[in-house]
């Protein structure tokens, strides 16, 4: 499958890397590629420089916004929240239109120090944003309440044993999304939360997910939903 | 031990109910004891009246929110969210100071329609609210992100292997708030999420929570963190 993956931070990279071993043509995307491939610092999150993490994922490729949206069936947002509105604009509409566009991105505003707060919450949200700017393309909201290792691994935490979330207004979006991460990261456990407003929940779980983050002193846990 | 259970809602309820089978002498609070008794309708929440309530629980005392705050040791905010720092006012500063104060309340906004959304979050919190209110109470947010009968017996579901989050400023107090979730409840399994901040937190947890109702069409669930 042809996959397009907007964002070229670690959550990028890690869907991409993931989706490439799997022997998908994956094409990420960035603002400006020559300048993605020209860094030779680690970027703002600490993340080091793309160049080397492409040099070992030479099967991936890399191209602007709309060239990876064009590239790809079905589409990540896995930009910075705050920059995913713009990013996809640049993507351009008419890239985007009826496809899958899983959205991991979360609205986090660093503005305040740390942790972060949300640039956006409570009556409102960065996937429903999205799917009003872009009314044609099929926003899933997904993955965006764990770190991209465990999105990619669930198996790696207790067997699978715990939860991923998915909302959005289409219907046969959300099946493809559910169908596709069981098959491309091996998820048995995916909750439909409803429609694309339920975005406000799963975004709203980051602040927890920030303070965990502080308690375990490990990124590498996940939410299960025990009855 | 000498409880004060703020609220006579289905959360106070359960609470009071289920420490004055521990033989606690609990007292539970409300605005206006005699119109709480009088009352013979269900109210805003579908509670049925508190008098048959009662009734069927007479070691629990009822008085105004300051008889309740100066007759516990410890004392439990189990009011409406909307109007916990009302109550609390009523409850009277010098009957707070100094104690442990659970706070269980969401600051929950039905004002928008269903589900509800949060009066307060993101930057700040209930939580955060009331010990800025109360800087002599010892705010320990607990409990705020399941339901009432999970509050007190966490052993119906998975066997306790769930999860209970606190937070608040003070550590003793924040230590005493763990024994007391293990000793009267069985609480297993407490994170401490640090100072009185991470309630923001906990609170935003209350959107997914209302989401995951809806889906699994039960109250009877919590979440476990996967590591």
């Amino acid at each position: 499958m042809r996959i397009g993956v907007l964002g070229t931070g670690m959550v990028g990279r890690t869907i991409a890397a993931s989706l490439a071993k799997l022997d998908h043509e994956v094409m990420v995307g960035s603002r400006d590629p020559a300048a993605t491939l020209a860094r030779d610092q680690p970027d703002g999150y600490h993340n080091p420089p793309f160049r080397a993490w492409h040099e070992q994922h030479p099967g991936v490729k890399l191209g602007t916004f709309a060239e990876a949206a064009a590239h790809g069936e079905v589409l990540v947002n896995a930009t910075a929240g705050e920059h995913s509105l713009d990013a996809l604009g640049q993507a351009g509409e008419a890239n985007l239109g009826g496809k899958l566009l899983l959205d991991v991105a979360n609205p986090l505003d660093f503005s305040h120090g740390m942790p972060p707060s949300l640039a956006v919450c409570n009556t409102d949200s960065l996937g429903e944003r999205i799917q009003r700017a872009f009314p044609a393309a099929k926003v899933v909201k997904a993955l965006n309440t764990m770190t991209a290792q465990v999105m990619v691994d669930p198996g790696q935490l207790a067997g699978g044993d715990h939860h991923a979330f998915v909302c959005g207004d289409d219907h046969d979006a959300k099946a493809q999304a559910i169908e596709l991460l069981t098959g491309w990261f091996g998820w048995r456990n995916v909750l439909d939360l409803g429609d694309i407003t339920a975005a406000r929940a799963t975004e709203m779980v980051l602040p927890i997910w920030l303070r965990l983050l502080g308690a375990l002193e490990t990124p590498m846990f996940n939410l299960k939903v025990v009855t």
